[in-house]
């Protein structure tokens, strides 16, 4: 931390602020210049971080202050440097397969999953998505099965031998879904509800967090923080798309950059959402190759037997012959950047 | 909603979509042009809307789809034409007073949070506010002192004759936190928790809703309509800024435009929130002035006994002096503004 | 400048970065603690500090290097510590007088201007606005009378008795629009048009200096620093709104918040633009009431004889009636404010 | 374009719009429902457009005016069919092959240009960057060569048989720019500069245009649509960047997703430039490979013979191992994307 003085700080302003950062254990430096600086050489705890450059940005003479360290710790790559892998239902994700999520937006009806998960399965996709709690904008929008939606993800994806991924929207429900399913999934407009973090981080669970649309890269791996901080280091982080300029011609503004970064900074896997990125399916395809190009570990995407019956999201699912038109040149692409993605290997695997 | 053909669509396309369009109980009307365009004349039900678009949407020959009217409903001036004031123990909010509310971020102890009530009401403000259950970007802040905080809350509010407010995080604490202050807080990060919005709108307790860092107008007073919709009349709206350009200078920035925004298309009160607005204490004062002068119909704001000794937030939080001089300055331009803000003025009317 | 080593940097590593700072004629400063960072405690020239930023990042070993001073000088307080007032044809800016500028978006003919002008200064206004030559998004809307324009605005600027303003695109109109109004405008898309901005600077004209709807803090005050750094003291920031969430409601976001902010870190004049700022008309008066209240130096605003003829700008120009009453409400709240806003009183000054 | 009214709207302010409507020549088409709306069937003039919604907006009883079709003209898909492929200098963009546009941010000697030129050339690229007249944030910043740097340009680019292309920042320096290089480039600042897309637009040169760090896509090709309006068929759009919600980990965030959409909605070339579009040099190869798998017509990258001495952007430039290795991977990658990229394939076309 640096803590910049005013150019008419006082000495008094400048004993203030040394004075304050004593009285946190730590010892300060001072870097006199054209104007005075200073430093906190150690590291500050990352408890004491926030408060401590809260209380120094208030004292008089004070000009500014700034962290020069990263504020997570578990979720960073300086702490665990090899990449992480996450075993979830006999998929391994993070490693050297680039794994594909795919499914419904909503879990509508038994024939709709399992029509869906074969599809999803015989394209070469590894795991199966689909919402029973649909967290949705307005309150008259169809909002999901439920506990019912649930069972029936469970009962296809042993029927159809898959894993499985879906949404769980508050802390209450973690059991309960966690009970139902393979993967939990933490939404994008739930990457900062805590209480469910807590609760997802003390299942131990395979997690795939969603980076919120608006979330920094530092609040998200925040976010990913809780969930290791409370015990669980089987967590996926999925860009989704970030708040767009204006929503004329996609729903968010996928963030593809956002890969090379948390790879670089964090051992974490990376999972792209093309889907909820662009929010229109024919854009699915170009950046679904985007992200395998750009160093992505897999994708979650939609991908529904007969969109135009969909009771959401019908816009941005694939219909079957765009997805299995997409997952074939995934794989041409896949030979070209080292990743395996041939059909069959995952039983092979197992 | 209207469905704009491309220029080259065929009779066929047309047919299409007058005939998904008649599938779902409406009527189209042709508007042949340069391109063809599709009316639907009559309003299209609220749970109806969004999923015929996106199904409109990838039909062969559209171009694009656009909705005319808004998507909210018990929300908005239209279908309660009257300014809805909300009562809170013994406090009107919308009405002819402009309500302060004020208070420490988070509730630190007995002796702090006494301290500030008595600051607080000194001056006027009539709303206590402090966190018991905080939600915190980093794993490793403070956190609040959980249901410890909420009794002392209570008990202070009593001892010092005094309305509260406090946060609730998640659906299974409505009942507990509703139990012991006067008005719910739901916060940005919360916006669109949409099974906490379910269960503050059954408990028909008084609620502000605070607007998401991200989120446009229509996507918060549709966060209201969840509310409302559930059954919960007593809707505060509170703006407390938006995701920033950058963060050099402030947290967030304050949008003060959605003031009349909001007063125009919504009956609910309008609350605004400078210390989380700016993120900065030094500024608070100004926007305080500003949100009067805009029309809100009260403020939220940070003040604490001694911002050094700060748990959380202590760079926002108006110590005892800044905060008396504030509530004189708003006091005086209150007189110009119609509003009545003179002290005692609430005993008075109870 | 602080550069924050990696936790696996080696000494050779540390001791590249101290070669670059010392090949720059500056000493490095080693603050080791659980990672080492190395300060520059002296003040590093303005010329010096982006490229010597970007050199060190790409240092192996280096983790992260951050700015700790402000990038611009001349526009700073620190550098002048008194507020500035810009004086042109009469008028001052910046100083205790709460100074409107209004008119049309557009000149559109001798007659509406001269129209205007007499509404404009009727009311109280002292400055008149007026395009000639404007910047529309499309090749296909109104582009404005040119020089015909110009030539229309001094005629009526001298007729009526007001101070002008008119808007300048290109360097080499500069000297043409100076010899026919009294005060040269940079819009917000010229914000770094930076051949603009220097001729602007050699001529010594009165500017007011647009912010860019995507512009930071710093990056606005660097591009006044062009204008100062070129020889031009008589500079005027204008806030104008930056790119909002989304456009439903309004055009931009008015970023209030920065008039408190300017008003700290610079001495210039700051000047709000409520029109442009929401885009609408009736958001006009509780944003100019809002800007007063915050503590700025004066509006623009469009005013309009009869909005329903306008070629440009229809929906944010206030017609005559609303533009009084406006006029009225700013008067009575100056007299809160400590602001001077009495009617004649520019005549008196002379 | 739809008019929707209020729910509370007379038979008078119904007639009113109508009028409107039909003063400027078109019909109005009434569309009764639960609200009111009025279409205007025909296609409106696109001059017409902006103040028409604008007059109508303001027309008593009127909530809502829609425009329904896209802005711009020229540049669309629907104008003109088929891909444009712009000829420079024997090199074409938008066809079969994948162009890599490489060089220095700025051009800082006859020496670094050539030797840059030689590196850029000798790895398959063919056509090269360097910038003479820079746009700078900060007046103190190196500012470009300006003339001596377009000579240097010319004179490298036929020594070494390479395509060029630098950045013209005014209008009146269209002219000589154009005499020194193949390609114009209008940088992201200027993309709202009118004049200079007017003087650019006559030139009929070939013109690369950057997207605006806040532009909207139609803003971008209506930005296009002025060269195109104003004689020049050559226009290639480049995407580099919109602004990212914070600047902790990239400069900008490259909006991939752009690819897609303009190629859909435009014939014109789209060049991706991931070196301003993340502002670090470790992120540009898969952002690279990115863009070229979405189906980018090809890149813009800033390659430095020595970063450590650089001038400018040193954070951003390639050093030559590092863009031989990109090249390389490219190469591979192009293979399964349909697009050549061999070497020497430019001298074999000419």
């Amino acid at each position: 931390m640096v803590v910049v003085m005013k150019a008419d700080a006082t000495d008094a302003d400048i004993n203030g602020v040394c004075a304050v950062i004593e009285e946190h254990g730590l010892e300060p430096l001072l870097m006199p210049g054209n104007v005075m600086a200073i430093g906190i050489p150690s590291e500050v705890p990352t408890d004491l971080r926030e408060p401590l450059q809260q209380k120094l940005q208030i004292l008089p003479g004070v000009s500014k202050v700034t962290q020069v360290s990263r504020p997570f710790k578990l979720a960073s790559r300086e702490f665990h440097s090899q990449d992480t892998i996450v075993r979830a239902g006999g998929v391994e994700i993070g490693g050297e397969r680039f794994v594909v999520m795919a499914g419904p937006c909503s879990i509508e009806s038994y024939e709709q999953l399992k029509s869906a998960a074969e599809i999803v399965k015989a394209n070469g996709a590894t795991v199966l998505r689909g919402g029973a709690f649909k967290p949705r904008t307005s309150p008259y929008s169809f909002q999901g099965l439920a506990i019912e939606g649930l069972r029936i993800m469970q009962q296809v994806g042993k029927e159809v031998g898959i894993t499985t991924v879906s949404e769980v929207m508050s802390p209450d429900m973690v059991e309960t879904v966690a009970e139902h399913v393979d993967i939990l999934q933490i939404g994008a407009r739930s990457m900062q509800n805590f209480p469910l973090l807590i609760e997802a981080g003390k299942s131990g669970k395979p997690t795939l967090l969603k980076r919120g649309m608006w979330a920094p890269i530092d609040d998200f791996l925040l976010a990913a923080e809780y969930l290791l901080a409370h015990g669980n280091p089987n967590v996926m982080l999925c860009e989704r798309g970030v708040t767009p300029l204006d929503k004329s011609y996609t729903r968010n503004t996928l963030d593809l950059a956002a890969i090379p970064v948390l790879k670089e900074h964090s051992h974490l896997p990376v999972i792209v959402d093309p889907s909820h990125g662009t929010g229109v399916a024919k854009y699915v395809k170009s950046m679904s190759l985007a992200a395998l190009a750009a160093g992505a570990d897999g994708l979650m995407v939609e991908v529904h037997p007969d969109p135009r019956t969909a009771l959401s999201d019908a816009a941005q699912a694939l219909p079957p012959d765009s997805f299995a038109e997409m997952m074939s040149a995934l794989r041409e692409m896949s030979a070209v950047t080292g990743r395996s993605m041939t059909m069959g290997a995952r039983s092979s695997r197992i």
